[in-house]
């Protein structure tokens, strides 16, 4: 499981749409606090692998292009970490 | 805006995967209870017209081809209105 410390560092560059705890200030942008862990995992890797497209999808993809799948496993574990 | 009255009724279909107040048993499926109904609105139209593909994406897409734009907004209406 992901490092949600680690996680929080990381989550810098999400905080923008995503909101500094996690609830998008943006009702197009979903919010992460308190979602499961797992899913956010697999949005994260669906948008690294291109099986998300269009509209948002396209600006996500931009921050996705560089995370490792550790940083994955640390953003989620600390997104759902966080009361919803 | 969607009608969540009308939406509780045709979550019926999502309760399996989604859980009956919107929180999903299973850690793979979102949340959806309290998310914002036009990023829920968005998703649902994304799996709708094919820009989420692979993995969990197609079983979602057989689920929403049969949606139309006011079931949508309905049912985001509904989750949006839940308590997370």
């Amino acid at each position: 499981a992901g490092d949600s410390k680690a996680g929080e560092q990381k989550a810098a560059a999400c905080m923008a749409c995503h909101g500094a705890a996690g609830k998008a200030a943006v009702p197009l942008y979903p919010n992460l606090a308190g979602q499961h862990a797992d899913y956010l995992a697999h949005a994260l890797q669906a948008y690294k692998k291109g099986e998300r497209n269009g509209g948002q999808a396209e600006v996500m993809k931009a921050f996705v292009a560089g995370l490792s799948d550790d940083d994955i496993a640390d953003l989620a574990a600390w997104y759902s970490s966080l009361q919803p």
